[in-house]
């Protein structure tokens, strides 16, 4: 990275990805909320909108827009069509094109979940001197589908998919009682070490996102992650779906403390 | 276990101690706060109370006497000397005795601390639906000497002491925000995981209480522990010290509640 976009407000942004910025959020605009996406056609939002209800840690909503809808007070002047520089496009559960704009996709049935991302309270962590190993391994959060299945809802099921940071042992009970903090975006670990109890075999192969080393005397911790509706449509095969790219979040125009509990 | 002491007030379970009852306390005055002694002629009680400033986690003060009182509001009716089942008296650092009261050894110039015990919080985790294998295997918390120093403070100097309580990788997370509730009784783990962080090498031999089998998918998680002081009266050697035997407490007449933050 040449340029610190850390201090652009979201609405800059936005407006740099809507004009065909392409790379990875983790960084911008320090201090406000970046979200995961995920769009189903109206006939599909039901049951994605119960299965949120059922499976709030994987999917805490922080906002649903109508059908049709493309902007919110979460992105204030802002097109959710354009503003996230990289989307996933489902057809049928399978992704079939990776866009950096969905206008062509785009239809007025379409209903638009904004879901909570851990990135919220990694500057917490950060605040709390807890180190956060792939920020300073300058690598995406590596994150594993497990075994750990959601509670279904309608036509929708999947596994939990879950994101992981190695913590030092002495630091454990500070990262989870940072994180508890922030129940809207994940709140506290679902796992800490372990990880073959969550069927992961392999730590240095995620499902999505980069491995990080876990340095020694660090133990694995694993937080239930926004990416958990892309899998369940990955399963489920809704005739359409669109995700955000792993790592290329919305930012939205919400303060990190906004979602912070006493 | 013939009897069912659970439901002595603390004054009657003192009481059965003071008339020669010798068993290890766990189970006894449901609700009821036990806590750890630790008993130093007076020209030692500064250093100790420094050392308590300095090491509130593994020496959480819940009360300290006057130079030869043997009572207090904690133990009302009770004698500090007769009623906790079993003593270690300590001259020179070395245990010389382990007796079932300690009038033999009482002086006017012993100050009394009374010290949290994490038996206080283990209510608060079955109720919180987290396992405690030490109450299932019907065994006394297993204790391990750590390469973690205390802070010193004067003559006094030692090693951190820990309890062990291994807990389902999927609960971790619980129990670390249940006993962060409870400050005054060594509050949040200090390591979760990773026992040779702490210079641990074998979990099966502790150096204090008893061993516990770690069940498949759990995590050895680690409290500061009240015997702190005594490893410290080891390692430093004062003339003459009295501490409780591992497992054998002082039941106070505080609740366990007395000492839940919010």
């Amino acid at each position: 990275m040449t340029e610190n976009l850390s201090t652009l407000s979201p609405a800059e942004a936005r407006a740099r990805f809507r004009a065909g910025l392409v790379r990875p959020t983790s960084g911008i605009s320090a201090g406000y909320a970046q979200a995961n996406l995920i769009i189903v056609p109206a006939p599909h939002a039901f049951d994605l909108l119960l299965f949120a209800q059922r499976n709030p840690q994987p999917m805490p909503l922080l906002g649903v827009l109508d059908a049709g809808q493309v902007t919110s007070g979460l992105l204030a002047g802002g097109d959710i069509r354009t503003d996230v520089p990289r989307y996933v496009v489902y057809e049928d559960g399978m992704p079939v094109a990776e866009p950096t704009e969905i206008t062509d996709w785009w239809r007025e049935d379409l209903v638009t979940f904004i879901v909570g991302c851990s990135f919220t309270f990694e500057a917490a962590l950060v605040a709390g001197g807890v180190p956060v190993a792939h920020q300073q391994q300058g690598v995406n959060v590596p994150m594993y589908r497990t075994s750990t299945r959601c509670a279904p809802a309608g036509t929708l099921s999947g596994p939990l998919v879950v994101s992981m940071r190695p913590v030092p042992a002495s630091q454990v009970a500070d990262a989870v009682r940072i994180t508890s903090r922030y129940p809207a975006v994940h709140g506290a670990p679902v796992h800490v070490g372990a990880p073959h109890e969550l069927g992961i075999t392999d730590l240095s192969r995620p499902d999505f996102g980069d491995p990080v080393e876990i340095p020694a005397g660090h133990i694995p911790v694993f937080w239930a992650c926004g990416v958990t509706p892309q899998a369940a449509v990955m399963e489920s095969r809704p005739p359409l779906a669109i995700g955000h790219a792993p790592g290329h979040m919305l930012i939205t125009d919400a303060r990190d403390s906004d979602y912070l509990v006493p």
